[in-house]
């Protein structure tokens, strides 16, 4: 099998195929146009600047598209970039099909649905089970599929489900802590929290916000498909549980500044606000100091407030 | 015909049925019970404190009654109140129908229905146009008889569809000067923005904040509304028309920290956002400068940051 | 007549005279000078760059100055752009006054004037009406002439009278539906609010702060100004009527925030900011959407929080 | 056993000991003047007022006191309260002593003690494990004594180590969860963190900020006790354990606003900070709810953004 | 000599002449008006209760009334008052004038002159000079006169001047050690700077905002009267030394939201912004200073962010 | 002796050594890497870019290095720069040592040693000149030797301690016109405040935040560095006099936003951070109008706000 780019060395030579996740057209200081790719392939992502690119160049070398490379991995100002040698596009018969490039969760979907589907178990309240089961099940397809952000965190094929499982297992362990916590609340409340960004996020492969997703946002689609799963199920969507389970999901922001209607009033909303706070951070953080050297800071995470992060050399 | 609280000069005596609004009971300082009564009848709210009240007293005086008072009207600190002499429960043949009391809007109810149905009319876009007709019809009754607020602007019964009816006339007029303006969706926006408020708020009398409106809030419920009209007259609740008019609502705050869930990105949802504000403000102060005297100023108003506002002399 | 830079499509060939409206001289990353150019006439502004400019180029081709241009209209990153083949100055027998390129209000000076002057009869209080009356005779010729800013809103010839023809319009439409609020004040207000930026901005040609503009501000620019109108005219400034004209002014940025010394506390104070802020935004939103392709969203508006607008396909 | 305050129903008559943990002398409207009573024992706290107080009721009643006080319980505004009959100071020969009043942990210091000393064999740097050994030998009276805060969050004996073992559960839950933390870090920085609250307040009873903890503060307190220790244990202050263990620390409030004097720049400090905030938050809503009725909404609480929560019927 | 009311001793019985500075009417718990009086005579303040006050009371015990007092100075949570015993007006043959109670600057007005005549030499611009002499002649009587706020800092009769001197003092230090600053420029803008206060507080006795304060404020009032003096002196109000005299002026309290329409952008006016705050928070510390003992907090300061201050023990 | 850089006129060419202070590699729109260097001498930094940089040039033009350069002095967007035509590193016979290129404070180090210590006299508390004296000896030579800042104010070598003596002449000065200030604790304080910099910057040559600079900051650890003074002097530190010193260095930043984990609340700590900004402001506005000229505003200070600076033609 072929090596992937982030198997290469630095100042290596290569020659393979990937993803072009983003190509933007910009022009040089000298007049001349290049493009500024980020490449991908399940091992990561990497920048590569074409330069002198010909009308045919910015027409054909479009995200999405799967290029032959040949090129070196360079360290540009602590970041891996690629130089490129040559570059074309892939051919019929070659592995064009950009789904193998996509970086993905590290759990597999199976696993995933196995977890979320023990969890159902344990919502006791008949009717947020009802509406959780309906919609897993209207979208499963997207659900697993979906990265939970175009970047920040998550970001990558089944980001989505994996960020809800990883939550979820925060969740149970802090209610085994407090059992005064209602479980069914929040293990439902976890798993419809950011599912309106099936809508809202266009897919995994070259990823953007949809008109829906601008317009409405991924928090007030989920509640608008709890109202329309109620009616689906004949479900009263004014009884408690319900307005309990649209509260968890609007209010996950924690403040009206961040994007949520409602601050959270129930008990379960705070924790459901802090887990996702939490295990969005550690996601962020892991992320880039995987990309750091020890004794030295990372670059800076702007989904944490553009802090940069130092790596002690004694976890080593 | 019985005269009204406010044709009663300061220092003049009364005897008169009034409705009681608000009934806090507290202890003073010298460690008895008092009630702290707001009275309202269609001459608007007067406060009057009720000294040394009785366990019976705190029992049967409460929001909602219509009682009968003697008492002399005062001003205290600028602001006008009762002295209380005597208070009784209203009898049943008394005119005891706490209606009867409810401050309304200037315009009736039959005048408010017949603009807002000739404004339907300018409503061209045909999805648009029948979300709008079948949440009015369905909330009717509701929609003409509530309150836009339990106190800041146009908090008395028909307040709601008065507040509604004033915007749309500030809209229009600006539609005049700007005929670029799309006013299908802006008089939509407009008759819709706050129509949540059904559900928000339990009424004109005695009004309080429900479960769904503190757990949802008026500004989703109306979304909710919406995307169920929608499926009721089986209309695709993602085409471009019904989601600006979702997004005219969603972002008729301006600002996420107000409760909107998303800025205003569409050219009408700004403008509507704007004469919310104008018609709000003018209302608050018109409010307040009827309490004040002219060369003085008025007390502070809380919707507009506190500020007190200046009553010139010259404009009398 | 020559055709204007606007009337020319996307990748055609031009050959006309531009009016240089900026000229920043940067070095490329080559190491050698460019131009970066604002170019416009009367149909609208459009930048371009001229590469490896030399000595005697960069001292010749100055703001203020109109040049014969050989080029192509390219759209570079959705926005228009020109790429320059040769460029040149006008000469004295070419049409090289920089008066002719300037673009302009979309009324003539005459329909405004007409329109101030048939205002002026709605303000019935003498003191107001004269200090109006005597600052517009004063100040006649830069009023009509000055732009209202050096960009974001009004930013053209005549943009300063346009602006407050179109407050007062919107002011006008206001008072109709409430006669309560005074008239004389409000439309005084209207017409004096930005009278400073006549001192503020240098004029419509290369408008730059002047230092009276830095240091001291339009806003109190014009309160310096009432203040001399009524010497000259004997008025009593500390009046109650020119106190409150100078409130209006002086408050009419709505925020100390934003520059305004006080906030308002006179109902038409309150009302004067925010017709400002109406008119400022819609002719914003206009200005920016009159550049966007129906279905996607506008380049961010620095004056509107940075937010970038949709512009629905509907409204064709 | 006498019953305690909180097992007497509301509108019950008592006749039992008391600790006064606060005694506000205040003037009442009518002149005279009354304490304002915060009483506690073992079951919680409760407000109570005593009328007309003389010189010397305000001279014997103090903070710190044990009393016997004849009385009733009530519900005011739906705090519970008491209505004092008769109050006298406990005598000698009764159960006198302030200790057996506090509230306490609900965990016994043996089963704190021994919970730490397990944790600690987790701390396998050698530097940060003596550090840390050394100072809770040092403080383990105070330690295991000393409330968490003056009100807010586990404000009750022993609420410091009780505060300090729930977020160390937390943190080996996550941990579990995430192995990539460093766990020697993180669970010396959680039992550290808020050691310096032994100085800051002045103990359980009658808990006030000392001088040290308005000038100094927590933060930087166990900061110095940091470096002192590696003084007395020839550790270098300047190694990179040390300075990751004093950053956790100082940085445990998340922002400078809330007194950091370094926001967190460690994946552990991130982690730590907000592992304090959920075991914070948790203990506050439980707190407030356990006195709050199914159905309705809690007091507002002050750590929370002055927030009010909501407690379902359905969790009964 | 009559004994001044704090050289009386706590719990001493005093029989004294105060003046009445304010006396708010308010309603008693028990349903009775009291008056809450604050006293003053040139020791300083105090407040006290009159309780069960009539008609015949609240209608003669203005603000600015001298009257006779029998009563016994306590001390109330930390700050003093009067209990009183008995109360009359003074009479004409007694000492009634209400300017024998004011307290004032510890310079003389004599002193004073004295030593901003001096500075006048200092001020070598001559435009700049003649505008200071010719605004300190008109405005003399009221500047050596006026308090310089309400509350606050300098809030005595002559405080106004005794702030300048002050201010001026800590200017001279600074320009000596550091002479690149513009001596003229400063000076000036230090004597000028708040002379707007003379219109916009209504003096020392019973001090109030005035109409022009509340609309226009005593920042612009300077700018307004440096406008004026140049036309009367016949001096180009456009130069630039004016123009800097007046930016000193309108940026001096630093930020926009302290109500500068400019923030400082020149060198002297960014030092005597920082004076100004320098010698007010002195003055505001010493203050409160003075009526705290060693050892203990200070009451909150308001003009200072609501901090107390630590009076050490040292310092004795 | 050879001419400064500064000392040469704009468009003048040079040939002399300079230190390198940055060198950051970067690479230029045309693929190819460059160098943008910050040089210095003893008058002056200036930037320089270097084109074409080959692999052996980024290896040797390091940081820290003297060069020697031929190249011509410009001026470029108002700013200073050098083009560069030829540049080798200095050789070993050459003036090589890079201290002989830092530029350095107005003031020889014996100097500020003989006025830091005639100050000690007036530190007239026991503890505190010990603690004080203890410290500056023990880091006498990184005192006289560090900068105040990486760049912002007293960024030079010796700024440091040039920075504590121009704001001890402040605090002398103001001491005097203010006797009830505390000298000893206000003297002491400025001396220490900045102390920490010795540890928190990496020294006057290619200035970095260190480790513990990132992780802990100056003023934690200037507080750290009294703990263990007083342990080593056998002082207790929890006493008054080393509580409010540790105080003034704790909250002389004035704000917890500005990195301070207490606020001043001892009158000398107010004044101490109003110093600290009042000589760090002049300081940068001289650092700034020192490159502008008369008549025009500076380029935007970063440390002031981003104000730019006019430059006064009077001043002259």
């Amino acid at each position: 099998m072929e090596k992937k780019i982030f198997e290469y060395n630095k100042d290596e030579n290569f020659d393979l195929y990937l993803l072009i996740k983003n190509a933007d057209i910009r022009i040089a200081k000298n007049g001349k146009k290049f493009i500024a790719f980020t490449f991908q392939d399940t091992s990561g992502q990497i920048d590569g600047k074409y330069w002198d690119a010909s009308e045919e160049d910015t027409q054909q070398f479009l995200a999405g598209k799967v290029v032959r490379i040949g090129g070196k991995r360079e360290l540009y100002q602590g970041n891996p970039q690629v130089k490129i040698f040559h570059i074309r596009l892939a051919k019929e018969n070659e592995p064009s099909n950009p789904e193998l490039y996509l970086e993905r969760a590290p759990l597999s979907k199976e696993e995933m649905v196995e977890e979320i589907n023990q969890t159902l178990f344990d919502i006791d309240n008949a009717n947020i089970q009802r509406v959780v089961r309906y919609l897993l099940t209207q979208y499963h397809q997207e659900f697993f599929q979906h990265p939970a952000a175009k970047k920040n965190h998550h970001a990558y094929a089944g980001g989505l489900s994996h960020h809800t499982i990883s939550m979820l297992r925060l969740a149970k362990a802090i209610c085994e802590l407090h059992p005064e916590l209602d479980k069914a609340l929040l293990y439902a409340g976890v798993i419809l929290h950011d599912l309106g960004k099936v809508f809202e996020l266009s897919g995994a492969l070259a990823t953007e916000y949809t008109l829906v997703g601008n317009l409405v946002g991924h928090i007030v689609i989920v509640d608008e498909e709890i109202t329309k799963a109620c009616l689906a199920l004949k479900i009263d969507d004014k009884t408690e549980d319900i307005l309990t389970l649209k509260h968890l999901v609007l209010s996950h922001h924690g403040q009206l500044d961040y994007g949520s209607p409602v601050r959270p009033r129930i008990r379960e909303a705070e924790v459901l606000h802090q887990i996702d706070n939490l295990d969005a951070s550690i996601n962020m953080m892991n992320d880039v100091l995987s990309r750091t050297e020890s004794g030295s800071f990372s670059e800076r995470v702007f989904g944490l407030d553009n802090r940069s992060f130092y790596k002690p050399t004694m976890s080593e």
